[in-house]
């Protein structure tokens, strides 16, 4: 789990293969598919030390395709899903069908792996702990399933402990690779949270210490009159419960009752325990993760480049005798349609034009090295075409009605209005739906609404509204037009049969007030913090998969040590024992008093709830005294070992990430890439009159075609715009190079690597 | 309160002082003092823009004087402390006795701002918005008073709402500047935060809708019986608790328990509102901190230099015709003699010597520049001299066996020895002391302890082991004094008069376990962290500061408006009211029956002690459900704006504070003048041979003792050794430029001073 990475390697053999060609000879089939999958490499910063003959090449490029990838992931995902079905399960389903779908799984997950092991070279192949740790996940897995179905034959107690490896299995693939950049960060953290987890861990010794000296004679009750910080063990329970602040101000109440001087000891207890030791938790997380992850950006910048230069090597061609070699751009072409086919032809030529400065029709190293960082910008291309019903009749729509109407819909004050409705429409969605007053309102709401897509659609040329960018007027057009159906559908049902369904209902609420939403839009501030926290959202997402880990190893578990042990019952059961859920051991406990019966390991839909209510923190010590009651005093290990792991390494992790996240969105504006593509959008006089940054895609749209609505200028415009979503990141990679751009030493980019076999060394990734 | 302050500004005319005496003339007492007087302002950072005539600069030093200022913050505190004798009393006290001791305070006040209206010129006093705040605040208390006392008179009701004023002294005193500054830092975070927190405010509003529309009508009751999630008001409210966690997972349940598909509402609600958007909220805070602190650093440092140039111009003489101006060393030494009279003469040698390099017996400008960072750093003046009893009675000190006790007490084994003593001793304590056998075990430990001092004393010299920065010395000594005296008087009272004093037992067992910490001090990574913490304490202690101006108002406020309402009572009461707090309209509520009586506003001791539960966030929702119980559900107003402005921007500033002053000690070694004066240091042979950095001050002393108890050789070394207290700062200003330095403009230090009547721009300091 430890060593470095060796697969993810770059292979050394081809750095000099275009070479031997002598320079101008044609370049081959082969050439352009090493070339264009080194390029792709580049471009998604994938470290996969493949093997580069002609066959390998091939296999690797099918290994890249997203039609395996989305297979895969499938597949990984029916395996987790599986929890749902087998014992303790949600639905229930005889144990040999799981068993069937589990071993496809398998099967898929082997055959992915021998297609890896084609790819790569063996001995790399069985270098690489990833590729181990799989083959052992799988081995164990069919070792469990015979295991558990031999001692289920024989009616024998079985654990399928198996379950815990499989998460494991989506930070092992090759595609995992944002996941384990997150442990890798969380196991480099790890050091020093401990010593200052070990001084935090003596400092509540301590203070228990005295609260036991203190406190523990004074015959003090708490309020359920059982006797007060008498045992030693229960108050570092208590005190380390104070620390997540789930217990205050109760723990402090019988001390304080007796006298206000103990409230002294317990406020700084909270503050040096709370307050100071967790913002050193942050800050040491927060430090560990700014360090490494600036380290790990660096290689990655300087695998990239490696890559770009060893596909520099396989298209090269020497124009003039001892000049540099350089790329043509017919060879450029190629590849770029390789690497990436749904792009544009102007797009392309836009590209080739920053690339090739002084227009020679070829490039040297340095301009062919960028094409990755190029590829990675997001540049929009806007076709401004006239609007389809100009084309129809002109005479009808140019007409002095039809331009006021445009003008109107363009105006300010339209979005002031429909702002107003929205409003408007909130209080009546506040009031009671039963008065049939309201009801109706919602068809006039519902017909405003419509009469506002129609309307936009009728000024704005409709292949631009509803271009891939523009988020909100998709997300109008849709919530509008399900608001549409479910409520048409609603009324036809409670018309002809007199019967709503809640289903239906619910949807149609819901609808309803996601309408509102779209207010945000109309107001800058917001749009600019909705617009960073969209950005960081994929991300987020890495940190959603990681979350997704651990909590599926503590659901299974959990179940194990749990299931069973809590019941719940339905609101209208008259069981006697529901008052302690079905378990007399929680007869007059705090969890049974509160009806927390639903938060159990029952099944895994349960088990993830409640692991979130743990990772929220409150009311944690009542669900782990709950399943300490129902089992053993040391179940509460289990909670506190969660607390620490989600609570104290995982969400300090996430908050360091959103931190740095938006510090960086506050301060950099452009990647120096980016602002070269963007002036050359404007020398060619491509780019879209509008204000910068801040307005998103619709906002410039409205601009374009309101300048050709009013003022006829747009004859001169040329009619294909582009725009760079200048803040859109393609991957995860990409938003952390530019997190670090400023603070990257310059010298990893300079010219250093002529010598491509020598002083390279490459990231040192860990597989997790 | 928002308008800059104009009076912390520098006088323009003394510009040039200096150069009209043609040079060499003998500079004169006023000189001195003027002189004195900028280089000191300068070391503090003072930026008050006093009156240069002789009379007005004695009365200036006077007001910089330590006296004035410690009896001033001793009235503010009797000023504030005021608050336990007025009623809602803690220690009712007749109002004629309270009045007069405030009308006492009042005068000082008016003393001390009489004194500074002296100092300068009168329209700059008038311009200054601290000075007319005072002003005010000291006639409203005054007309309060006086209203107050009429209103008493004539039996009707009066409020003391002057007392809300109070704690804005201590932000508008000359001195406070730390705590202006952490108001403004708070002022200019708010814009910002007001955008999130409206941003924050639609998302709960709109989550709040949909909670009602999909569960108000499922006929869903809470664990009370009360409907559930009817009312839209209270739906919010509810979800804002969510937001500070308290509530969870209660609030949930009811849903939870009908189906499970609402938890996901509930998870989608908490992962947007608490952690994305209090993610977000410490970004913007902590974002703004560092922006704004920097550009006030930057100014306060140009402001430091401009004073150092003025101090140069009155001390400046002409060498040679022609040449530069320059200081001489005689008049250099009065002047820090004048700024620093306790600084020794070796010190104030070296000082100088780091100062003048090239030995000129003379400085230039930039070198005199330095001299107010320079007595900012602390160097610490060790004097090795020979053990007292060597100097008695060498033969026996110098014999073999004293020698072996030396080495043994030097050894490494002598501290595991000491740890594992304190390791047992920690199992005794938690042990029953009523036990005799641990009872007597105690009078071993203690022997023990004391065994270890002597020792200690034995083989370091003594006036070095109690040298004013070996903390751990210290504490342990006054522990185990203290622990001995509690034991022995304690016992003395137990077997005369057979009584046992609940107080001094007390003290004995906190006595006992404050003992155990000294283990943290012999591991070095413990230590490494615990001296960062004591290094940003002082800064911390002015976020305490913060703190108490802010619970202070709402104290009085609450005061006002809840007092009387919740009563407590004795636990051994036999009131039949007890059981719902003295007020009918509390029973039933959670708050009476988790017996928060003790939570109330009845006197200021116990309303600070529950606004300290209000910022550990859990169950506040009970007590201001509690408080709105007993008078109007627009309570619960006061309680969500404490948590708004305490827990959503205070304690971010906080935690960003303590994040940047973390990463400042991680990154940062040393500064560079810290390093050239330590340069100079070892040079002159003077450092301590000692393992750098980490160690604290009694290991390097260890270090030097030890060489000269064994090996003799200490007969060559220098009798006086220096070492820089490196990581310590004698002001907050110091520790927050060094947080920044890295980041400031070269051009900061730029020598652009020459017009010292130009361009320069003094802080734009904001009173508040």
């Amino acid at each position: 789990m430890s060593e470095p990475d060796k697969s993810e390697d770059i292979p050394d053999e081809p750095a000099g293969k275009g070479i031997p060609n002598g320079g101008n000879a044609a370049k081959s089939k082969e050439d352009f598919d090493l070339a264009s999958i080194y390029v792709s490499d580049a471009q998604y910063n994938r470290n996969i030390y493949f093997d580069t003959s002609p066959e390998a090449v091939k296999l690797y490029i099918r290994y890249n395709h997203w039609i395996p990838k989305v297979i895969l992931f499938f597949f990984i995902l029916v395996d987790l899903s599986l929890a749902i079905f087998e014992k303790p399960a949600v639905f229930p389903v005889p144990t040999l069908y799981t068993m069937l779908v589990e071993l496809l799984c398998l099967l898929v997950f082997t055959l992915r792996l021998v297609h890896y092991a084609k790819v790569i070279p063996r001995d790399k192949f069985w270098k690489d702990p990833k590729n181990i740790c799989i083959i052992v996940i799988l081995v164990l897995t069919v070792v469990d399933l015979i295991i558990y179905e031999s001692l289920e034959a024989a009616n024998c107690y079985a654990v399928r402990w198996s379950r815990v490896l499989r998460p494991l299995l989506l930070v092992n693939v090759t595609e995992g690779r944002q996941l384990r950049r997150a442990f890798r960060s969380i196991r480099n953290a790890l050091p020093q949270i401990f010593y200052v987890f070990l001084l935090f861990m003596f400092s509540l010794l301590i203070f228990s210490l005295m609260a036991l000296k203190l406190l523990g004679k004074r015959g003090l009750k708490t309020i359920d009159g059982a006797p007060y910080f008498t045992n030693y063990l229960e108050i570092v329970f208590d005190l380390y419960v104070l620390v997540t602040t789930a217990n205050s101000p109760d723990v402090m109440m019988p001390a304080y009752n007796a006298s206000f001087v103990f409230a002294i000891f317990f406020i700084l207890y909270i503050l040096i325990n709370t307050y100071i030791f967790m913002s050193v938790f942050l800050a040491v997380v927060y430090n560990n993760y700014k360090k490494y992850l600036k380290e790990e950006v660096r290689q990655l910048v300087r695998a990239k480049r490696h890559k770009m230069v060893r596909a520099f090597a396989v298209l090269q061609e020497q124009r003039a005798e001892g000049g540099e070699p350089v790329v043509s751009q017919a060879n450029w072409n190629q590849i770029v349609k390789l690497v990436q086919p749904d792009i544009s032809n102007a797009h392309r030529e836009l590209l080739w034009s920053v690339s090739d400065d002084n227009n020679q029709g070829f490039i040297g190293k340095v301009a062919f090295v960028q094409l990755a960082d190029l590829l990675n910008i997001e540049v929009i291309t806007l076709k401004s075409r006239p609007h389809p019903l100009q084309r129809a009749c002109p005479a009808f729509y140019l007409s002095a009605p039809s331009r006021l109407l445009c003008r109107l819909v363009q105006h300010r004050a339209f979005v002031i209005l429909y702002d107003l409705i929205i409003l408007v429409n909130a209080v009546f969605i506040g009031l009671d739906e039963e008065n049939p007053l309201i009801a109706n309102s919602e068809w006039v709401f519902l017909a405003l609404y419509l009469l506002e897509i129609l309307l936009k659609l009728y000024v704005f040329e409709p292949r631009a509204f509803f271009s891939r960018h523009s988020f909100w007027n998709w997300f109008d057009t849709v919530i509008v037009i399900s608001a549409l159906i479910a409520t048409v559908v609603n009324s036809a049902m409670t018309s002809s049969q007199n019967y709503t369904s809640r289903q239906i209902l619910d949807i149609v609420f819901i609808l309803r007030v996601l309408r509102l939403i779209r207010v945000v839009d109309s107001i800058k501030r917001f749009r600019a913090i909705i617009n960073t926290l969209i950005r960081i959202g994929p991300a987020i997402l890495t940190f959603g998969q990681l979350i997704i880990v651990v909590y599926y190893i503590f659901a299974m578990v959990g179940m194990e040590l749990f299931k069973g042990k809590v019941r719940s019952f339905e609101d209208d059961s008259s069981d006697p024992t529901k008052a302690y859920c079905g378990n007399p051991l929680l007869k007059g406990t705090t969890f049974a008093q509160l009806n927390y019966c639903k938060n159990n390991f029952n099944n895994v839909v349960s088990s993830f709830i409640l692991l979130v209510e743990l990772t929220v923190v409150n009311q944690w010590h009542v669900l782990s005294s709950g399943f300490a009651a129902v089992t053993h005093v040391s179940a509460k290990l289990f909670f506190i070992l969660f607390h620490i792991m989600v609570v104290i390494v995982i969400i300090n992790i996430f908050v360091a990430f959103v931190l740095e996240a938006f510090f960086v969105e506050y301060s950099v504006d452009k990647s120096d890439l980016q602002t070269s593509l963007e002036k050359k959008i404007e020398e060619l006089e491509l780019a879209v009159a509008q204000e910068k940054l801040e307005d998103n895609l619709v906002n410039a749209m409205e601009t374009i075609d309101s300048d050709q609505g009013t003022g006829q200028s747009a004859s001169n415009k040329p009619a294909l715009m582009f725009k760079i979503a200048s803040k859109r990141y393609r991957t995860v990679d990409a938003l952390l190079q530019r997190m670090f751009e400023a603070d990257l030493d310059p010298e990893d980019f300079a010219e250093n690597d002529g010598d491509a076999n020598g002083n390279f060394t490459n990231p040192a990734f860990n597989s997790v």
